[in-house]
């Protein structure tokens, strides 16, 4: 192969890529990235074997070029250190060509480097997904609903679909569920129809915070495909495979409790600022606990902790609704929850003491943030 | 004691003394952070035994109030986790007041913080420098002579004076020293008079990197004084107290070698990146070594890694003078010597393949770095 590419554009291309590899890979080959010159594109290709990402770099974008190709090839090259050059290089464009033995020059302005590369044909091939059958979906929406489930998976492997995102298929939309078991966070999509021909799909949280790095906050559209165990997502020139996690995800509809006892609505920024800074104190103490009493339409949260100290703090409500409550949780899991909540009031619906509550904005059931308390009281 | 004080104004101050406090201290109260309430200031001390810092709080800065003073009184408070608390709080002020058990209550707007805080009897007395005989300094002068100098102390302590930086007062003003005894940083300082009584003293390089995340880029004035076993820089409201090394620094003045063999002249910030782009391969392979080669008035810089690869880097020079070398040295002591040089041309003379090496700004000698050599040809 031999090419002169836009070194930019190819810096860029060559970050996204990188994101599927990993250090920790078994396959030595697999910390390198592949690079196909074909007749009219380049591939990229970076794996894990959990994720893969390819990119196709067109010779033009807006009429202008970014790639000539002089000789088709390909080449597996070491990763980050490969990248590292070609972003050390000066000079608008980069040469890269390959002979017979994979020894890789890579020439700039007046530096030349000589690498020794890898036989693209020991690269493991990529999981075919066919491209029928697919969801569309805005990149911004996506990115969202990432950011309002991903944070609940279990980092534990004791069971392993808990360290997934449930993507449940129903007649009115799509439901995205994630719980470690102490907390659960369920986003709902409306009306977004989907018939794939089966009903759920497990993607791990890991590779979804990759894709999350990718993708941009914006109305580009990403494609969705599934096979039986892996998913696609093509946006741009990328195509993001990731495998799905096989095995039965736990109904947790029957989680979610009903009639409320108490029922307190706050400012979400100012609630937010307040477990931030009482949390500070429980985590002094060891632990992250933070207790909550509802009494005399009056919240305070507090924590103490015996060798540094006590915290009060009152809550500015908005309306509070039902029993008087005294209840504890972890303070870590309501920040998380709260920040998922898109909204300026949150609405923190309780069922007892020892019972898992609930938020959700208080004008949308669209996301849902369930936490277990902890017994205290 | 009983204070209440401009939140913001408390933070940067507090930031200012943690820099003093070491996480690995042997006395426990040395984690805390002293504060004494004067009649008409308050004064922030924090210490790890090796550096001081002394912050004095005035009542009101041009003409604004920043302090109001209800009640006299000393506290010792844990210094992250009450500068956490402060940073975490809202409003504009907070209110602390110490009851006779050093319990404190923090206030501000809704949050009430109750900690328990120590005697400030049990906190050590600091040393007492004396403000006489003082040299005055812009603090920008100052920070550029630490970073021309600091960086090239020794880390490692089997000669503990190498760790410090020398500063040794001539008739023709002041010269700075540091050497690893791999290379050496000298910065001189002409025409800066300064009668101690004493002709030079050390100072450990982690204290003047300390000092130097403090003071800004400006011509405030810093105040240096020195003792037997001290040196006080006063700036601003602080004082910053750190001990001196004791024992003998090394004659370096006879390292320096004299007619050379070869000068090159190059531009500093094209050969620092040519030197950062080789050093890719040099790092891969394991070491930092790279070559450089002058002949037939041509500079090439070299690395190679029989796994990796090679590359090769022509230099543009602006001139070259002597004979031909071939000589190999650490990438990173060459890069550090360019960056502490603030000049566009650097002139580099050698003297053979096996004798140290120096580099200055090709018009002036405040700066000189110096390089030993690695044997490889």
């Amino acid at each position: 192969m031999k090419i002169s590419i836009n070194r930019q554009y190819f810096i860029e291309q060559l970050n996204h890529c990188l994101k599927a590899i990993s250090p920790r890979t078994t396959m030595p080959i697999l910390n390198g990235i592949k690079i196909d010159v074909k007749d009219d594109h380049l591939l990229l290709t970076g794996s894990d074997s959990e994720i893969s990402i390819e990119i196709t770099i067109p010779t033009e974008i807006n009429n202008e070029e970014i790639l000539e190709i002089k000789e088709t090839g390909s080449v597996v090259l070491s990763g980050r250190f490969f990248v590292d050059i070609i972003k050390k290089l000066s000079g608008n464009f980069v040469d890269l060509e390959t002979n017979d033995m994979f020894q890789t020059k890579i020439t700039a302005s007046k530096s030349e480097f000589n690498l020794s590369g890898n036989d693209p044909d020991q690269y493991p091939l990529l999981p075919e997904v066919k491209d029928e059958e697919s969801l569309v979906l805005p990149a911004s929406v996506l990115k969202t609903i990432v950011n309002q489930t991903n944070f609940a998976v279990s980092t534990s492997e004791t069971r392993p679909v808990l360290t997934g995102v449930n993507w449940q298929f129903n007649d009115d939309g799509i439901s995205f569920t994630a719980t470690d078991s102490h907390r659960l966070a369920l986003r709902r999509l409306f009306g977004t129809k989907f018939n794939a021909g089966h009903s759920t799909a497990i993607i791990p949280g890991k590779s979804l915070s990759e894709l999350n790095k990718i993708i941009s906050d914006s109305d580009a559209e990403v494609e969705v495909h599934f096979s039986q165990n892996q998913v696609l997502f093509s946006y741009g020139h990328m195509r993001f495979i990731s495998r799905l996690l096989e095995g039965n995800y736990p109904d947790t509809s029957r989680l979610f409790p009903e009639n409320n006892e108490t029922k307190v609505t706050v400012n979400n920024s100012d609630f937010y600022h307040a477990i931030d800074r009482v949390s500070l104190l429980a985590r002094e103490g060891g632990n992250n606990v933070i207790r909550m009493s509802v009494s005399n339409n009056n919240v305070e949260l507090s924590s103490n902790s015996p060798e540094v100290g006590t915290v009060n703090e009152d809550i500015n409500t908005q309306e509070i609704e039902g029993e008087d409550l005294k209840i504890s949780f972890n303070s870590k899991y309501m920040m998380d929850a709260l920040k998922a909540i898109n909204d300026e009031d949150v609405t923190i619906e309780f069922y007892g003491t020892m019972r898992p509550f609930t938020l959700k904005a208080s004008e949308s059931d669209e996301v849902v943030q369930l936490i277990l308390p902890i017994r205290t009281y």
